[in-house]
This record gives C-alpha cells, sequence and structure tokens, in this order.
C-alpha cells in the first residue's frame, strides 16, 4: 500500500511550473468542515467569491466557475461561443497551445494553426502581425474567434495581448477573442475587460496557488451574446444556468466547496499583498532565474527577452544531454522537482517554476538544487547561477517586514 | 469580507444527503503537499486508487476519474457513446433523474421520459416493467440507451438495478445501461459487472466521503465499444486518452490531485470496514430514520418499503407546512443541516441524510434535531421518534470495538 | 503498530468533563507554522494572549501561563506563596481536591483536610462556615492559605466561591484564597478580582477548548507580595522571573507556542460568543442532561440543587450495578466516551461532561448514547431521559443565526 | 487583533537552533481528535511512545515524559535524586548550562561550577580533565550529581560524554551523571545505558521535530535508586507516580494528549529514517554549513573542531558589527529566522540550526539567506559560502528515492 504520507527529511520542494506550492493557509481553509451548498451561507461564500475573482481578472462582467481542471475551461470557451464546422484561428506558441488546438479539432470546429515550423515556434510568442495579416484575408468572416495562451507554461514565453488585440481590431475582424491565462493569472499583469478579451481560461493552481480542480472563463458581452446562437452542444459547460444560479451565489450542480474556501482564502491573500505587489515579485524572482541560467552558460528557452515568463524559466540542455535524467536526478538527490519538457521540446529542457506562493530563498533553493544536480549529471555550467540569482536578489527587493 | 472560520458553538451537524460529512481523517490526507502530477509518485497513486477504485464499483473493466462534479460524470457517460440525435429512454424517479433528461435534451439527443404523471413518480422507483415494454415495441432499436437513477437524492427511492437489466434482456434490445449511483456507490450494495451496466456514473461526495470534485464512469467493454463510434463532440470527458493515460497511473490534463490524495485514504478506509458492513450500516441507520417519521405520524417520501433509501430519508409535511420554514428553524436553532425539497416537492419535504462518515449517535443528533424543530414549528406528531429511533439502533447493531 | 488514524464510523464523541472536544479551528489554528519564541512576531502573540486571559479571568493583575498540566498550576500556586511546613485549609469536594491535598504533604506543607466523612463530602460543595470556624479557631494566624476547589471535575459540584470569601473575612484571618478553576473557566461565571481570590489555578482542557498542555496561575497583589517571602524552592514555577519576561509578551524558557495559537483562538472565541452568553450556554445545557437524569430515575452525584454543575453531571449507578461496565459498554457499541468515577465512587457513577465547544445536539447525542447503554447494560430506567431533555432544550434557547 | 494567518509570500524559512521545523505530518498527527486519557486506546498509545522513546535514548531503563518545557525535565532530574543543600558539580559551556546552574541555585543546592574565565568557555566543551581532578578532591564524597549539557545549543559545541563518564569512574566517584539532552537527543548519537548516564534530561522541539511542550527523563536504577532518599519537596516532577502509571500506559495526571500523537508519528519517523541515517544527515548539513562561514572568512563559535555540533552552528561577527542587527535585516528581507546571541555572547554571534526536519535545499537556502543578508548589512566576506556549502552538499549524500 502506497504511504502518501511518506517523505524523505525536510520539505520537498515543488518547483514545477504548476501546481505550485499550496500555502498552508489555503491547505488549512480546504480543510473546513463542508456545508450545505443551497444553505444561506453557502450563498454569502459564491457571491464574495465571485467578486473576488472579478478583481483579479480585472473584469466588470461575469466570471464562471467550474469544478474541473483548466482544460475543462478551454472547453467551456468553445462549446458556448460556437457552432459545429467553425473556424478558428490559433497560435502555435507550445505544448499547451497545440493541445488546445486538438481540443478545437475533437469538438468539430475548423482550426488553423499559425506559428513557424518545427519547434521554432516554441522558442517565440503569439506573431500579432501574422494575425492580423490572416484576418484581413478572411474578408468573409469565416473565422470566428482567435484563440491564443497567454503564458505557455511549456516554454516560459509570455505572450503580448493588447497587441493581438490590436491586430483584430487593425483587420477590423469581428472574431472573438480568447485567452488561455491559466499560468499568468495572478503571476503577470492581466486586464479582461482593458484588453479587449471576450473568453479568459484559467485555473487554479498556478497564481492562485490552490491544487487543481477549479477552472474559469472570464466573459465579454461580446462572449455572452455570441453564446445566444452558437450552437455546438453543452449542458455541464453551459454558461447560462451558471450565471442564472451565481446571481444569488450559487451553482447548478455540486460546486467544489472545499477548494471554493481556498480560493476565497486565496483572493484575500492576493488582495492583501496587491496584484502589482504579486507581479513584481514575480518579475524579480522570474530575472534571479533567468540570471542564473545566463551564469551556467546554457540557453533559456524563451529566444524573445521582451516575452520572458515571470512565471517559470524553461533552461535548455547542452547537445547530447537528456534533460529529463538531469531532473531525475535533481528530484532522487535533492527532492526538488522541475518541471519535463513536453511535446517537441521533450528530453531537450526543464523548466523551473518560480510562481504563485514563492519567495528569494524557496528560488535560492531552486536554484541551488539544479545547479548541483547539473554538475553532478556532468553538464558543464561556467560559473555560479546560484551566486548569480543571489546577487540580483540582493540587489533588488525589499523589506517584507516593518523595521 | 465573510469570516468562514465562524460558526455557531459546537460541531455543525451536517445532515443533507450529500455532501455528506468528510471524516477528519479525509481532510488530514486533502492537506498532503501537492507534487509533481507527471512524477513516479503521482503514478503510483493513481494506479493505487483506480485499483481500490474498481473494487468499490465491482469491475474489472475500467473506471474514469473526471475532475468534476457528478454531473460532469453524467454529460461523459452521454457523449461518450451516443451520436447527435440519438434516442434514449430515461426513467422520471425525481430531481436528478429529470436533470440527467434536460441535459440529455440540452446535448441534442432525444430523450423518452418514462414515469407516472405529476409528482407521484417521485414517490416510486423505476417501473421495469413499463421499460420492457417500451423497449419491445422499438422493433427498429432506435434507443440507444437506457439511464436510469440508482438511489434519487431528492426522494429517497432506491431502484431495482438488476430488474432493469433483465427487463432490456427480456426485450432483447441492444440499446445500453447507463446507471447514476452518484448517492448509492459505497453506501448501497452495488455491482457494475454482475448486473450488466454499461456504464456506471458517480460522484465522491456521498458515500466515498469526500467533498465535491470528483466525478467517474465505470464502463463495460460495450461501452467502449460504442464509444468507437459514437458522434457526439467529446475532447475534456473522452475515454480514449484518459484510459490510455491511465495504464500508467497518469491523466492527460491536470487531475485533481489533492483529492486524489482523500480518494486513497477513503478507499482504505472502506476496505478496512468492508463493504458488507458499510452497506449494513447504512441499511440499519436508514431503517432507524424511518421508524422516527412513522413514529411521528408523517409520511415517507418513498411510498413502496421495498425501495425505500439507505442513504435518506424524505420526510413529507402535513398539508399547509412549509417544509422549509421547519428546516431553516433547525438549522438556526439546532445548528443541523438538512436538505431541501427540490423540484415538484419543493417545501413539501425534507431530507435526512444518513450516509457516509455516520453512526448511531449522529443519527440521533439529527432524528433529535428535527423532533424538537418540528415541535417548535408547530408540526403535530404523534409520538417520539427519536424514542423510536433508539429502540431500532439499541435493538439492532453490534460493538464497533472489542471487548 | 497502533493506528492512531483509525477510528470506526462516524465521529467519535467525547462525553468525558475535558479534556472536552477541540473545535476544528482550535486545531487548525495549532498547526500554524512555530515562530522563532524570541522573534518579534511571537512578542505580539505573546501580549495578546495574556490582555485576552485577563479578560477570562476577569483580572487587572498578571496571569502565568505554564507549559504544563493543570496539575503543575496546583504546584505553582503553592510553591511560589508558601514556606516548608507551613499550615494550609483545604476542603474535600472530591477527588481532585484530594489530589490537591495529597500534593500539599508531598511538598512538606501541613495541609488540614476538612469535609464530610467517607464519601459523603463528594456529593456536597465547600461548607464555608465551616471554614469560617476553623480560621477563627486559628487565633494565632498559623494557617497561610485556604484551598479549594470551585467545580470538582470528579462529582460535579460547583461551590460558591464569594462565600468562602466572606467567611475568611468574618474570621479576620489573613489567610491567602487559593482556587482551582480547572473545569469551571469559562464554562461558569468566574471573577477573580471581584471575588478576592489571591491565586487561580486553571487548565486550557476544559472551558478553554484546548488540547492539554497549557495551565495558569492567575495571581493577586497579595500574593504576588506573599511570594517575596515564601521559601518552597522553586523555579521553573517561580513566577518572578515570567512575569519580567512577560512584560514585552515572552517567556523566559521555551513557551507551548503551537498550543499557545490555539489560545489565542480560542480567547478570539469567547470573546465573540460573549462569557455571559458561554456560561447560559453551559447552564442551559447541564440542566437538560439533568432532566434526563431525573428522567431516568437515576441519581444526580451533586446532592444539593444550588451546587449542581454546569460542566459535568454525575449519574449515581443503582446498587449492584458497575458504572464502569455501563461506560465501556457505551464506549465499545456507540463511540461515545464517557467520565470514569475517580477514587471514592469508582465503580459507583459515570460523569457526562457537556463543557467547552458543546450545542444542543451534541448533549443529545451523549444522553441518548447512555439511555441506549443503560438498557442494554440492563439498568432500569423509568422513563426516557432523551425525551426530558430533549423538552428542556426546546423550551429554553434561542436562534444560533439571524432568520 | 493580531493576524496569527499573516506571512509574506511564500514560506517562512525557520532557521533558529530549534524549535526546529514542524514537518506537516506532525501537525497532521496532532490534529486527531483528543481521546479519552483514561480509555482503552490512550493505554495503547501511551505504551506505544514510551518503548519508542526507550529505543531513542538506547535505554533499557524508563523514560518519564513531562508535559513541560525541557525546563522542567532539568528541574524533574535534580528534585528527585537531590536533598536540600546537596552539592552538584556543574560545567559552564554556555547559555543553557548557565541557566541549569542557576535552577540549582534556586532549588537550593549548591552548584559548583566549572569552566574558563569570561566568554572563553563558551567556545569549549566540557573538559573531563577537570572533572576528574575535581572529584578526585571531593574525598568527603560531598558532590552527589555532574551535571552536563550534550549539545550546548546557544553555541554549537557538543561535549563528549563518554570522557565525562570515564573522569567520574577514574576518580571512583559515586556522584550521578546527568546530561542534558534537549538540542542533541535524535540529531547526534547518544547512548543512555552504554555511556552510563544517570539522567538524561531532553526535550520535544528540536530532534524530535515536535513543536515544544513535552519533555523527558531518562533514568538509570542508580538514579531510581537515589530518588528513594533525596528530600527536595516534588510532586508534579515526582517519578514515582508516572512510573506506576506508566506500566499500563497512563499518566497520574492529564497529559499532553495531542503532543503524544505527535510523538508516536515522530518516533515512526525516526525509525523509518533509521538513526545512524539521522545523525549522518545531521553531520553532513553541519560541515556544509561550517563549510559556509569557513569561505565567508568568519569565526565558528566552536573553537573545538572535535567538538563541532551537527544541530546549529554559531558564526561570530567581526568586531564591530551587532549580530542582532545582521539578524533581523535577514528577518525582514528573506523570511528567515536566525538564533540570537544568548547571554555572554549577545549581539556577538548569530546561530544557524540545520536540526531535525531539514535538508539540503533547507540549509542552502538559510545559507544563501545569511550571504546576501551579510553583504547587505556591510559585512565583508571573503568569497560564497553559498558554493562552499554547494560543494559539500553535492560531493557527499546519496539519492533519497531509489532510482
Amino acid at each position: 500500500m502506497l504511504n502518501l504520507n511518506f517523505h524523505p527529511a525536510g520539505r520537498h520542494f515543488l518547483g514545477i511550473p504548476g501546481p505550485s506550492p499550496v500555502p498552508d493557509r489555503l491547505l488549512r481553509a480546504m480543510s473546513y468542515p463542508t456545508i450545505d451548498h443551497r444553505g444561506p451561507e453557502f450563498g454569502a461564500l459564491g457571491r464574495q467569491v465571485l467578486q473576488g475573482l472579478a478583481a483579479v481578472f480585472r473584469t466588470q462582467h461575469p466570471v464562471v466557475v467550474y469544478p474541473s481542471s483548466g482544460t475543462g475551461a478551454w472547453e467551456a470557451a468553445l462549446v458556448n461561443t460556437l457552432s459545429p464546422g467553425d473556424q478558428v484561428l490559433m497560435y502555435e506558441t507550445g505544448h499547451f497551445a497545440s493541445l488546445w488546438h486538438r481540443m478545437a479539432l475533437r469538438l468539430g470546429l475548423q482550426p488553423e494553426f499559425l506559428g513557424l515550423p518545427g519547434a521554432q515556434g516554441w522558442r517565440h510568442g503569439v506573431d500579432a502581425g501574422r494575425i492580423a495579416d490572416r484576418l484581413r484575408a478572411d474578408t468573409g468572416h469565416a473565422i470566428k474567434a482567435v484563440c491564443v495562451v497567454h503564458n505557455e507554461t511549456s516554454t516560459g514565453v509570455t505572450s503580448d495581448i493588447p497587441a493581438v488585440r490590436r491586430a483584430i481590431d487593425a483587420a477590423g475582424h469581428p472574431a472573438l477573442l480568447m485567452v488561455d491565462t491559466i499560468s499568468s493569472l495572478a503571476c503577470v499583469d492581466y486586464r479582461h475587460d482593458e484588453w479587449g478579451v471576450d473568453v479568459t481560461v484559467s485555473g487554479s493552481q498556478k497564481g492562485l496557488m490552490l491544487p487543481p480542480g477549479i477552472s474559469f472563463n472570464a466573459l465579454s458581452p461580446k462572449a455572452l451574446a455570441a453564446s445566444k446562437s452558437a450552437r455546438l452542444p453543452r449542458s455541464y459547460w453551459g454558461w447560462d444556468e451558471i450565471l442564472e444560479s451565481n446571481k444569488t451565489g450559487y451553482w447548478p450542480y455540486t460546486p467544489n466547496t472545499n477548494l471554493l474556501y481556498a480560493l476565497s482564502e486565496a483572493l484575500q491573500m492576493l488582495q492583501a499583498e496587491g496584484l502589482p505587489n504579486v507581479f513584481a515579485r514575480h518579475a524579480r524572482l522570474g530575472e534571479a532565474c533567468r540570471a542564473a541560467v545566463r551564469a551556467w552558460g546554457l540557453e533559456i528557452q524563451c529566444a524573445d527577452p521582451k516575452l520572458y515568463s515571470p512565471v517559470l524559466t524553461g533552461v535548455v540542455m547542452p547537445e547530447g544531454v537528456d534533460a529529463d535524467r538531469v531532473r531525475d536526478l535533481i528530484w532522487r538527490r535533492f527532492n526538488l522537482s522541475l518541471g519535463t519538457g513536453l511535446g517537441k521540446v521533450k528530453g531537450r529542457m526543464f523548466r523551473i517554476g518560480h510562481l504563485g506562493d514563492c519567495n528569494d530563498l524557496s528560488l535560492l533553493a531552486a536554484v541551488g538544487g539544479c545547479e548541483m544536480g547539473l554538475k553532478l549529471a556532468g553538464v558543464r555550467v561556467r560559473e555560479s547561477g546560484t551566486a548569480a540569482a543571489m546577487e540580483h536578489l540582493a540587489a533588488t527587493g525589499s523589506e517584507l517586514r516593518a523595521g
């Protein structure tokens, strides 16, 4: 029988780019006793959570909450707004963009997948110019939606969403704009309303610091209008009944009560820290991590410095080194989990997560564990990345507590 | 700001028919630190959970686990096996059967809804004879599936599933048999393979004692075969990719890690108690609860004693009494939650749950709270139901610990 | 290997008169991460706890907190104020008064033990008149302290402390008054300053709802003065160094950090409910419990109705019935713990606790479990105590939540 | 109102030399529901814990468990074995040895305090030769006990206990040997029986990984014999009644139930890892930490390399640098707690704990946080201590999990 309670001495360092480390405070909130999901206390909880979410998505419009993985929220975005055979324009930035593309195919849509050949696109962000060009060519407006990933978790590239919005507007095209923010929400600045996004897809287990199991669709009035005539079949994902129930703080089917407790707590934590501070913390830890990779003399998976992700850093291995062997050695030796290379970059790189409930010393532990592991695996590193990270951390940042 | 940590003195008594009280042991398991869902420990956890689930469903075939409410597992059963416009035969036993019927409509199927007129059917179980008749009339085999609810949570009626199987067989009809066991699994004897069920739908928050957020489809080879040609669009719910990943204990998208910890623990608890003991415990508590209702001189919602539910008891109010007013008074005065009347019986009855992590004294507390509340609400009761329940509990049952 | 995580299905009902059921909220607070007991956060915690305790003891003077059982606080009261061979006047109200008496002997004091012969005194409270008489006879003021137990946990008798104070004053005697409130504090009205108590001894695991492990001495200026010249050796229990450290919120040796978290939370819970409401709740549950015992036709251990304890009720068994056999049967059969008879009443009675985090339905469960157990053990009961308890609970009390 | 639930983003790094970081697994065990301390389950728990403790102390003789801080166990050792005015020989190795000396004075003993002048002794261990000399001079055997600290938590010096034993034996002196292992037990090899110790004093919050609140006396037959005639008054600390109750797994007064749960779990964790592995892990982390201090060019408080503590490292600041200012800056900036300098070395040094539930990356985080803080505080460091620590960690150690 597996002993789930077993771990080697000392705390495990969870350095994957999500699920991110769940703060003890959220674990405690998750353990509040389950209450009647039709009782008055629940309604108050529901209303509070929905209001708090709107502030995080930066929207005045509804946010729909699903008891599901983030993958479910992708599906919800598509089936609520589109009809069988609809064309959608997607952009290959990495593994998760590819999975969303495959989902569109499975649901009977006609997705078109822009991007660079081979694995080239996996080192870059969305090229808004190509989207503009493609939409201009679509004079018949057959394309119903543009779908892009804000922060590509498989590569560590954060695309420029306002640029995509401007591209659509420049083309004068009516397509809906759908954005996956599963790994960027509450880590990177994001503005659903101001940036003119129609459906924002997100999840619980990254910047919101929860365990996986809750996902989101933030809506625009245009998306809501589209849902009235969209003909893909939908029931579980249907916005209509959820929005109706949400008016009083309830859900049409049994919600994920205990995760909603944790969500309520997480929203309070984010509000207390202040979103701009949260974003600055992520940016600073990301830069410290990249300073380490540069010092090691290794390549960062993201080839465009303007698009470096504050959420995770992809570390490319030298030719001939199996990234998963390094990763596995680090896990077995230093009790540190790193993200595997996915899809086209499997074995070529690993990923260091620096998101959610992280701080200077948790980053330092991750970087130090990587550095020792790289050496033990025989990967030649130029100089100490740990020293470089410490230099950045010491030179920036401020006191966490009053003096 | 809502204070989720607040409750009146003493423990809240959760007497709704699910979510059932989550044992502290599961809450503790839920708080194990989130691990890498692609790491080796996770695979061991996944394999263990899938194996344990098979034993609870009594099946040799795969059980698919979804990060979703039970409602999602209804949808999964339909979209994996059926095609647009397919006819399905459903049976109105109450609110949840009605919701499943409505879902079938929304998904573009043609559900036919058997049952008694008005709210009559809400006091009875599935009439297998009528199913047999209807299937015999369907000589062209246009009906692709028969969908029934094992334990109707809105009424407290447990239908006879083997009888439904025999009805289909007697009609020589190839329709798939799909059964909702959301509130019966691990409370009432259920045998997926032996009873010839093709898709068993279930959820986490009843007999499995977890918070809501995980749901299940147990499959038959016939269901799997049907899924190869079914044409309803599906991606999140698609069995194929999940089954492929499950071979090594993983999932194709981020699973509900912390709920899987709790599920693993729950499966160990059920195995330690022994399923036959679990069923006997539920049956005995159910009988004690009904003894109370009879003593009060109130009607039990289930009109067929052979189909009394061991999971919950629906208590019908006398004419002119608003059941929700009584329920609300009990909640405010005695810190006890009861299930509201749903749909056609709204305001006419309330429901006492006696499922999951319950025992003699928790039942007694629920019954006693109801009795005091009924009196305070001015409902005339014939004699003490609490005394009747105690009599049954004392006369039956055995020692929980060695002497 | 003992499996501490195992229990029969459903929640255990802890009906002993302390340790009382620890609210989940306190268990969660206990799991906050241990912090540096010399750091700034700790000082803030210490100051908050000390301030909150003063409000519960109703004192303007210091409260000393010990990492120890309540027994340690007894010793602290004696060794800080007395010298070898000092005479102290104690009163035999039951087992705990007797243990305190034995402790005084062991510490080299000369305790005199007033009380009725045999087990008679175990059914009554402190007779203040006898104390007055004895003090008047002590014209040389050889008696240095009068020590009484406020609520005798072994019997369920709550003595009249102001009467003892008046007795001492009436005798014009300078003896210190020391009172054990281990099981009464935060259950029964108690006023350290107003009642002129010199040392109040208390503990964590009863009305304060914590697990055992913290204990208290509340002091008067007279007690502090006495400690300057007292010559019993003391170090761990010494008030002087603790009071000095407490000024800034710290302790001279490592304090019980995680229990202090729980204490801080408990003090907030008591403040939120309001001490008068807490006392009224205990009084009402106590009366409901005694209504049950009367209905059963059994004797209440406390023979003086004015001194019935709101904390626990001692239930005397008929001649020839072994109370521990009944208690054990109830534990094995109904998952309910009751207090054993101690010392002189071993086997003659058992004790039902109704203290701390209790409410109507937890009391009802305890009473119902006893009633079933009594019958199964062959103890003839006159009529249903559960019915009597329910009658009292329904007739009194108010709504816990806004309508 | 203090918000105990608040902390800056990310986990706090507790780098003080105890209380050490409490593993989540122990926090979960602490939250098991409190049970009847006189019931059968409790007896099984008590017996299990007492047996497990004997294995950790390496003794066949009884281990007494107190609900108290470690300071209480010091007192227990003295009052159980000695009489008023008895001479005891103590050795000044640092702050904690000095506190024990002061306690002996307060209890009315005549302690003689060997050691070097000023703060010199705080950099060295016990000089067994001086003990031998002093005992030889005590031809009348007026000295009743020799009391030494195994691991001096204030300095990071681990004295040689077998050498002390040999010194006593060489002098042919009958004095009892009492050893404080509060911060060494379960961190450093220790053998109560084999080393001929009469009373071993210990506590819960260091190597045993619990929160503070439980302490211990391991006994020898000679100590037990001494307790029969010792005349210091004692009650709470009295071994006799505790040993009597312990025979069946109980305690004479209310034990610290929830901490005993955690203790049971901790003993299982230690047994699973294996004490030799636990000691080797501590030794290795200690050496890595000292490698860092050496690289910084700073002095280690312990001046005798043979006596370096595997539990903590004292880091001496250059002249003119206030260690507490550095420590405070590190706490405010990097969310890392370090131990303050105590007593004679206040402001001169700080202490890094590497004990209990620690591992490579938690040590690395502590060392890295110190290094950044030293630089920010303007302390000139020669070279990177973090690099030196990593070099040691990578060069030693093995895989924590199977490949």
